[in-house]
């Protein structure tokens, strides 16, 4: 059998030079939307919807959504509450369809729609990713980084490379990629003491400055949660499981 | 003083989400484009002219110039040699203006026309390279990295994590900039063992199968030359001194 191939997009701004119709692709955006949306579904969120924009968010509260929203670190006035994962308990989420405004997350998911599945990846939901790429899916993988304003950011790299290099590890997975190469190097440096290697991020020190930085250890705390989800049709739900 | 700031931009689709006008920009393209430009000017030529297309190189050589351009690895008819550093040599480009036919490379030190300076930088004269920035420019510093056909790639990024490394050590120089870590933190990995390090390039497979790998050694010759090559109007040539 063929192996399947392992790519990694670095930032929205490299996304558009990759194929990704036959593709697993792979949303990352560890800080902080794709750890909000695993604990937000962990924690019994019955769906995610993202939304881009403050006036979609807007639109959805007057329909009767629960809605997180912020901008520079401050919960929006129409909003239940924030973006941070933390703000996602079971007594609030449990059962709600909840609507999450995020510009960098909600660009990645859609501009991801053609592909043959979309899932959300995290450091909170890393071995069940890996697990579920492996065994659930098919086809080649391309792990989508958010980046940061269409750059480059070092999170979202990371856990690429984590995931990366746990599936090369169980054969059956190849890469000729120089970027997942990247990724999976800058992984094995951080991963003996990531909390101390984070201490690079440009986006913690942005954190910091907004008085969030509590979020920040959330979203790099590795296996937390088991949930993968995946984004159908507009909504983020778990991943199905196929029993063998 | 404040400090200088210290940036890369990882491929030619990232490049535009930088400011460059009141940057040093330098511009990289290890395999082969900036390789064979430094040595060029190490080995006498007059300048070098990069031009993007074949149907341009062609003209030029109609006008008497003498043109280095291939295609997949072959030198095309009407040029007189093709563009592995290897073939500069002191006795073909001593006095002459030489054109250089790269897709990728010309695109990069063309666009990066409005900055306050463009020097082209590669491992052969990495020391040179650093020293001329620190002392004879002024500004903040783009590294430029070409890559591979607008995607991410390891040994432009390696050499921007030695160039950066090296300023950032003199002191004067700061980056915020997570592609600047990641460059720093990829160089840190290879340099022990460029060579061996080496093995990973995508880029060293393609140029491996049409014949041109020799040409790959002569790209990871750290310092073989002092020159470093200023972009100046169409030419390139070496950068001024001046002698404090």
């Amino acid at each position: 059998m063929e192996s399947r191939k392992i790519e990694v997009a670095l930032s929205t701004t490299l996304f558009p030079l990759f194929e990704i119709e036959p593709k697993v692709v792979v949303v990352i955006d560890v800080l902080r939307a794709t750890t909000s949306i695993c604990t937000a579904l962990a924690n019994g969120a019955e769906a995610v919807i993202p939304v881009a924009s403050r006036d979609e968010a807007r639109a959805m509260r007057e329909k009767g959504y629960l809605v997180a929203s912020e901008r520079d670190g401050q919960r929006l006035d129409f909003a239940h509450f924030g973006n941070s994962p933390g703000e996602f308990t079971p007594s609030r989420v449990g059962g709600q369809q909840v609507v999450y405004c995020t510009t960098n997350g909600t660009k990645a998911i859609t501009s991801a729609g053609r592909a043959r599945a979309v899932l959300i990846g995290a450091f909170v939901n890393l071995s069940a990713l890996v697990e579920h790429i492996a065994r659930e899916q098919q086809g080649d993988v391309l792990f989508y980084c958010s980046g940061w304003k269409g750059h480059f950011n070092l999170e979202d790299t990371l856990l690429a490379g984590a995931a990366a290099s746990r599936l090369l590890a169980l054969g059956g997975f190849e890469t000729g990629c120089d970027a997942t190469q990247a990724a999976i190097d800058l992984w094995r440096l951080a991963e003996p003491d990531l909390p101390a290697y984070a201490e690079r991020f440009a986006h913690r020190h942005r954190l910091a400055r907004v008085g969030l930085i509590d979020s920040f250890e959330d979203c790099l705390h590795i296996d937390r949660y088991s949930v993968v989800p995946q984004h159908v049709a507009g909504r983020i739900l778990p991943a199905p499981l196929h029993m063998g």
